[in-house]
């Protein structure tokens, strides 16, 4: 089996409390792509412009990522600059442009169509949708998106959120979304559009995922120093897709492991910028990590 | 054995947005003894005005509450009013009437000195540092405190944390006292001025234990309707402090199942104005809301 993500490739130029760095790579499928490879083979669709250095694309290659669905198109490729302050829960962004993305039009290599486990990261609800069309016989789609699409495309957006299995957003998204305050009421409503599960991610404080089966309550893994939370999103969702892709997850239990495995990815792609801390990962760390989070909950019950 | 609780008992005039109650039974040593009673037997120490009705001393009296160190004093009792907007976790506050708090001198009935265990809820730090010095042989000490005392009473404040096994505070007040922003940092700076223990509340983020033994997180039980945050955390800390004391925990282990119980307690207690959820609460709902922690973050590791 293998994974489909698609979404964006980008530069990005972040600035945190604790440095800088210049058009890095980024964007939301590089993280999740990068984060799932380390469960499952992942086939990437996304839109880069010619001056993408073929030394990404190596780096891309390096993760065993499947590129033949990485477009290389004239023009610029995706640029975004941001910077946090000490509340690194939020990004500020300072520039955005969209260069070749903005004409992204997501066609599935045939080979790709087949794809059972598929991470619609954040895009055009539209474009998501395009997507969807072309799958064949889907197992598990996970959905991520944001403010902007909730405020301004809420109609294609419910539309695509009726056709996935699970719904990742964050709980000020989840707030938005629903105009509900209480997060379980929000999650109530959104799984009465369609998903039957919903992630909602809670920054430092960890993610809450609701099915019919309860609640499950992920703590996050506590770090001293967060360097730079960019693409920990993307890359808790990768890592959740490619654990239930690589386990042939379908029970409550699976899905837990699996969203426990995508706060252990998460919780170390933000120990340094880009992709650094993804690069030397190792399993035995990812399990290690993993054996952690148990220990964090962990109570005998007298 | 039994547990000591040292605080303040008060009339508290709340507003919600879901209803309101004037000069209800409230005050941190109210909320603390009546979620230890639960655990074992209870020892209270606070000053009420001669205006405290006869009916509010019986219904702590209901829950087997020592109120031989309740003690009465010439003029109105404490009083408390504030409101809550929709943001639950934080209390506005339009008055606060101390009276005859104002004087309160917390001396210790005699056989009140050979407590083991002892919450020293949030009073002046002074009056906190006397409690001990009448203590004969404590095993645990448990101590909150607030913003006030921490902005205006530093010294006292530091040396009565010297003195403690466990500080439990919020997340804000974690950070103003050892000026740190990560709360690990800050707690690892808290145990560097003495308790073995701390213990950081997140509202409705759960809390965080830190201990030589590492970090345990607990969630919050997530609650649809939080009627009334009141007492929450005075509530956490009593059914912390009882069950501690009810099974002679000194272990990792115990402790644990002490923040877990805690939290059941404050999940009640937040369901209903006042101390009107506890009244009716048994045994046999919080051994189940116990049980219900465990599912929210028990996954089998594989």
């Amino acid at each position: 089996m293998s994974v489909l993500v698609v979404g964006s490739v980008a530069l990005d130029s972040v600035k945190t409390p604790f440095g800088e760095i210049e058009e890095a790579l980024g964007g939301s499928a590089t993280y999740a792509s990068v984060s799932a490879s380390f469960f499952d083979a992942v086939n990437l669709v996304a839109v880069v412009g010619d001056d993408f250095a073929e030394e990404n694309v190596q780096l891309l290659k390096g993760f065993e990522i499947d590129v033949s669905g990485l477009k290389r198109q004239t023009g610029e490729t995706f640029r975004w600059k941001g910077y946090y302050t000490y509340n690194l829960n939020e990004a500020i962004t300072t520039e955005t442009c969209l260069n070749v993305f903005a004409d992204f039009n997501p066609i599935l290599p045939d080979e790709y169509k087949k794809a059972n486990h598929i991470f619609l990261a954040n895009i055009d609800p539209e474009l998501q949708l395009k997507v969807l069309e072309q799958i064949e016989k889907p197992e598990i789609i996970l959905l991520d998106t944001m403010n902007f699409w909730i405020m301004n495309k809420r109609d294609s957006l419910i539309k695509t959120i009726e056709r996935v299995d699970i719904l990742v957003v964050n709980d000020a998204e989840a707030r938005e979304l629903t105009g509900e305050a209480n997060l379980i009421k929000a999650a109530s409503k959104i799984r009465s559009i369609g998903p039957g599960r919903v992630i909602i991610k809670k920054g430092e404080h960890g993610a809450l995922m609701f099915s019919k089966d309860g609640i499950f309550s992920a703590p996050a893994y506590p770090i001293e120093d967060i360097f730079d939370p960019t693409g920990a999103g993307d890359t808790f969702a990768g890592g959740l897709i490619g654990y239930l892709s690589g386990v042939h997850g379908k029970n409550e239990e699976d899905f837990k492991r699996g969203v426990i495995f995508g706060s252990a990815m998460a919780s170390f792609v933000v120990e340094k910028f880009s992709l650094d801390r993804l690069k030397t990962l190792t399993w035995e760390e990812i399990r290690n990590r993993y054996y952690q989070f148990k220990k964090l909950t962990h109570f005998e019950v007298e």
